[in-house]
């Protein structure tokens, strides 16, 4: 049965999705700041309404936040009277999981949400830029507590694999935004700090004409609204410093290692010769997780477990199962699920 | 009227560029520590031979060493006493210049050749991973001093120019050097110390699951074989020593910014602010030259500038150019090229 779909806010994320959903025959409603993107949303299938309260009136089973995280106060307080909860489960796509299930909390929203992020997302943003495809094979994270209503996770859920036809994996906040920060947004920061040391350089001209494929790929992100990446890493900052000084003291330790083989001329010291040999065996087992991974039926060649999820504890099994590895590709049943062994680092 | 040019290693970059050089009409000869890549060379209209002394006898126009860096001292003994200089101009492709020219001069090579660095590459290696396309659109470092005579410049430029249909710009080794550690060598370092990080993270495995766009682009270089990587960054070690410093007191500012954050609880103070914002906009003016050069027509609307090539000091001329952001795209005469004037940062 295909679900009824709210969405908040059709910038890239949001208007992608909404896209998606109607594409594998969702009804979907959607409100936006504004109605600049309503012509042609509403030509490619998508109801758009003027008000929240039209839009909670649609009675929604899930009514998706895809506002910017900075908007979540403001729009959780004018949803409140308005959304019925005996119907409506609410979640988010927001790059940072603590701190929303905190605001929706403060607006006694909590008893019907779930956090989800969706790893999908590009330099770009604006419903001009929304492309069904972005969610393409992407990897949604679906963050519970102990009072998570299971029915709720599964609405969450059952528009994940069944209807934007993605994979899933359960976590806690903390978790999640530990690992975000790891893979998005110490990342951001540093792409960011590489553009910055390329423009305080006088001999940036001729540096951004020698750029090629190493530059372009691992600066891209620093190209995102600079805005967008500021409050993603605020609302995660004690993760993202940790990792700035983890990061600052391996970029050190390699400097320090380089500094010794210049004084020798280039011929390192046995201490430094290790470290260096050190630095460039490390990540070996990524190296191999990735290889693996590339090869063309990597996904058909994963083996399968069948998931039977407990009424009690249920949080604490399905994030065992991310640990392992598991990624949750189908439900075969209310508490039956099929998931995929990935590989692992 | 096409050149003769001889090229040793086919591997990724040096197969690639002989196939491209075939493509263009050009007669290639080459030679390969091995000949496991002999026979599909062949077939590609590559004419292999057994050694070094078979290549040089076939007068190249110009000789393109394409092998490993830590190879060069072995090949330029062995090329010096059967390299015709009045013939053949001596080249190479690695991505360390000053290094190769030192190298070049203690074989007693320098009077015949002129250094090059083509911003071309991928994570691949080997010939089974070399393909023409490689180079579309690819600018050329070509690197001169005091005493590199024009005629075997020039050489050179026919070969990237007219047969390889790709932009080059003039640098001396020490710009090129320090350039391409900004924009190559650091961030292969900071890309590998990414992965570092994620491999000694205990949460690696969600974390892998999570990553999707940005940390899949920026640690696509770290996924390179990481003897190559070391064997770059060693070579350049007091340039990439300098980034590495740089970039880490780069990341500890914003740590530390992060860290007087979470202390106010998400409420800055005025300085971290300040730095915050000042962190999220240093980049602005590479990001607006990004989208500049984005542009669909960009290529077609750069203006261009004749240059007419002096016979002394046209080196300091040509570095002067690539200064002002001018790319040499074509040569109407001896010495008179045509350039495009790119956007500058």
């Amino acid at each position: 049965m295909k679900q009824r779909i709210a969405i908040v806010g059709l910038g890239l994320i949001g208007g992608s999705l909404a896209r998606r959903l109607v594409n594998a025959g969702c009804e979907v409603v959607a409100w936006n700041h504004n109605d600049r993107p309503y012509e042609t949303a509403e030509a490619d299938g998508i109801r758009c309404v003027p008000t929240l309260a039209v839009l909670t009136d649609a009675k929604p089973d899930v009514l998706v936040l895809c506002n910017p995280l900075k908007a979540m106060p403001e729009i959780l307080g004018a949803l409140k009277p308005l959304i019925d909860p005996s119907v409506t489960t609410l979640t988010d796509v927001g790059s940072v999981k603590g701190m929303v299930r905190e605001q929706v909390r403060a607006a006694g929203l909590e008893h019907c949400y779930v956090g989800a992020h969706p790893m999908a997302g590009n330099e770009l943003s604006g419903w001009e830029s929304s492309d069904p495809t972005l969610y393409d094979g992407a990897l949604w994270a679906i963050t519970v507590d102990g009072n998570t209503e299971y029915q709720r996770f599964r609405a969450v859920a059952t528009m994940i694999v069944d209807h934007c036809a993605n994979r899933l994996i359960v976590l806690d906040d903390v978790t999640h935004d530990r690992c975000a920060a790891l893979i998005s947004h110490m990342p951001h920061v540093i792409s960011t700090a590489m553009i910055n040391e390329l423009v305080a350089n006088p001999d940036r001209n001729i540096a951004a004409a020698l750029a090629a494929g190493s530059w372009r790929d691992m600066t891209r992100v620093a190209l995102t609204d600079p805005n967008r990446t500021r409050a993603m890493v605020e609302e995660d900052a004690a993760n993202v410093e940790a990792l700035l000084r983890n990061m600052a003291n391996r970029l050190t330790l390699m400097a320090n290692v380089l500094h010794g083989m210049t004084a020798q001329q280039g011929a390192p010291t046995a201490g430094d010769d290790k470290e260096m040999a050190r630095f460039f065996v490390q990540g070996q087992p990524f190296r191999e997780y990735k290889a693996l991974a590339k090869e063309p039926d990597f996904a058909e060649r994963c083996e399968t477990a069948e998931l039977s999820i407990p009424e009690t504890g249920w949080q604490k099994m399905l994030l065992d199962s991310a640990r392992r590895g598991e990624h949750i590709v189908r439900f075969n049943g209310y508490r039956q699920a099929m998931a995929q062994v990935r590989s692992s680092v």
